[in-house]
């Protein structure tokens, strides 16, 4: 973003250091609504799930609406038992304290390293500063949710009712991400129909936020939230779903760009399947294959990688009538075809590498992100950390 | 092994430099059996499987009894369309013609770069003088099926019967194998009844061969046969499965143990789970953790990836009951315990890193085998091959 970034309409943010991360940047913060939130929600499918989903997760289920959104990054208070719990309520119930919003109305979200407690003390005080300093600059927000993120991820829209949609994301795009999560947050000061937009948001998570992941979810902490304060009035449905989804897909590719050690894009197009959900499938597989990352970070078009993911994946392929493109240059179609390795692999040599392919099975269509796998991800994560 | 090891009773075998390999090495090599065999026999489950695999398939369903195996090494003969299924049909009835066996006696396994067809000519021109050197030193065949292995992998054990299992394999180890293939191939001399065999056979794959495999199968050649020619006498079913699953079990983790850049071995064992499958599913979903492997190869003792690896699976957990030990050391009990982080990882700076997790969900136990991720792998899967 070039010029700075405001949240819609009847938010205001604030962030803070409270002294969770080590580095002693920003690691706490809050988005804050003047009225009632719409909202949805899709967490981690983990069976060890962190207290932030589980909690978000029934309090989703209980079908209330919401008013505000608690972040802490450094530490996911995953794996830390009934102690995490209570910790877990007691960075909502503060925050609504401050905030003079119910307890049940305060979403929760942690990311960072599993298996440690929350420095309560340190959090509870940083709390009791937050409403000193509230605005409405996206950006300090953006900051303080990130943990081996490099650089801030937002997104915005603008709906023809003069309504924005604006998205916020941290994550680290690896197959597993460490530092525990990924984050996807969009506010709006559009009206929209709760139960419209709970109905509509699996598949647009399923489409964008989860074609970074694998599985649909991986990680304790990990979860997607749209929230929508209706301070703008009310915005067709079609269209606040079609824009939502752009700012999703927006967030997800930078996302996957910000990968661990990441030097470009990976995009994997699938076309000709069976079903949306086996063209997503054969993507995501593509784009978390090691050995097809490795050659996209080489520049190398051995598109036998590809053949070999999708056919790993499961997704219904007719071989014969199958094709594979690198870069926009035909490379297979039923059996392999002659082409210029050297200038192919010139092509590869780009901000981001596309591969296309055709499973000749069906009509179906999905896309998923990834990035390349350099010697430095296994840096980043081989340090010492505990 | 330090002493030379021969092929069971009734077995010969032979390898030579076909030149299919551009690094002038053994690529062609066959196991011939004097007496019809009783066989197993399990393969990928890739939509994109090669021809080999495919017409070995066919030829299992038959159900007819087989006399021998030939193998290449350099080109997978995967993705290749029709002339690669006639290839390899042409490849099992030249060696058929070479040893006076019919075609449909000879099963066919081919690995190396997916896309590229066989050098037909002097692959038949290599069959023909496979026969000018038969013996049965199994050093030779094992050396010539292999890829990027570092070294060849052998097996095997005795019987009270004096009958004996000889395995060979080979592998990466690594998630997603390169050059295409895991294969694991063991012979016997033992007298045993192909149905039992066939009936034992994938339980054994599964807990041994697929433990180094992410979802059962994942390349387009992977295979695993079992061959037992008689010769020897019968021998009891239930002690001749036994002394097959070792040879198996020791195959695999040399596989794993062989991963590509791999310092060390990584074994992941999981108790207290619903079902064995579970089990199972849990094991292998840490072992192929880029995450989890990065920490092993740091010695870092990070156990917040094994409950995200857990979780992720989809096995079923009691997290309240859930115990992790990483080097016999106890470092969670349903919330985080002290223990000297410095010691432990001072444990994992050996040739095995063993983790062991109780999921507090059943009784059920599995384990599987994987490697640490070096940023050596990244460099070997990143060169220019095409």
């Amino acid at each position: 973003m070039t010029s700075p970034l405001a949240f819609p309409r009847g938010f205001q943010s604030a962030a803070l250091a409270a002294g969770i991360k080590p580095s002693g940047k920003t690691d706490l913060s809050c988005v804050v609504s003047s009225a009632p939130c719409a909202w949805a929600f899709a967490g981690t499918r983990s069976t060890t799930a962190a207290a932030c989903v589980t909690r978000n997760r029934e309090l989703y289920a209980g079908g209330k609406a919401v008013r505000a959104l608690v972040v802490n990054a450094g530490i996911a208070n995953a794996a830390t038992g009934s102690k995490g719990a209570r910790d877990n309520l007691d960075m909502a119930d503060a925050l609504g304290g401050v905030m003079n919003t119910r307890t049940h109305e305060v979403l929760t979200a942690s990311t960072g390293i599993i298996g440690h407690l929350l420095p309560m003390d340190r959090l509870l005080s940083g709390l009791e500063h937050l409403s000193d300093d509230m605005g409405t600059d996206a950006a300090p927000f953006a900051a303080a949710i990130m943990t081996t993120d490099t650089r801030p991820k937002t997104a915005s829209a603008t709906l023809s009712t003069g309504a924005v949609i604006v998205g916020t994301a941290k994550g680290s795009g690896m197959i597993h991400p460490d530092m525990a999560t990924m984050f996807a947050f969009a506010f709006s000061d559009a009206g929209v129909d709760q139960d419209a937009l709970r109905s509509a948001f699996p598949t647009i998570v399923n489409r964008t936020f989860n074609a970074v992941t694998v599985d649909g979810d991986t990680s304790t902490n990990d979860m997607a939230i749209a929230l929508a304060n209706g301070t703008a009035g009310e915005v067709p449905l079609e269209e606040f779903l079609a824009a939502l989804e752009g700012v999703m897909r927006d967030l997800a590719r930078q996302i996957a760009a910000d990968g661990e050690g990441a030097t470009k894009l990976l995009t994997v197009k699938v076309s000709g399947a069976r079903t949306e959900a086996e063209a997503l499938l054969a993507a995501r597989t593509c784009c978390v294959s090691p050995l097809l990352k490795s050659a996209v970070h080489g520049n190398d078009p051995n598109w036998g990688r590809v053949i070999m993911a999708v056919g790993r994946s499961g997704a219904g392929v007719d071989i014969e009538a199958m094709t594979v493109r690198v870069q926009g240059v035909p490379v297979f179609a039923g059996k392999p075809l002659t082409y210029e390795a050297a200038a192919v692999s010139a092509l590869m040599k780009a901000q981001e590498v596309v591969f296309e392919v055709n499973l000749g099975a069906g009509e179906e269509h999905g896309e998923a992100w990834g990035c390349d796998l350099s010697g430095e991800y296994v840096v980043i994560n081989s340090e010492y950390t505990t």
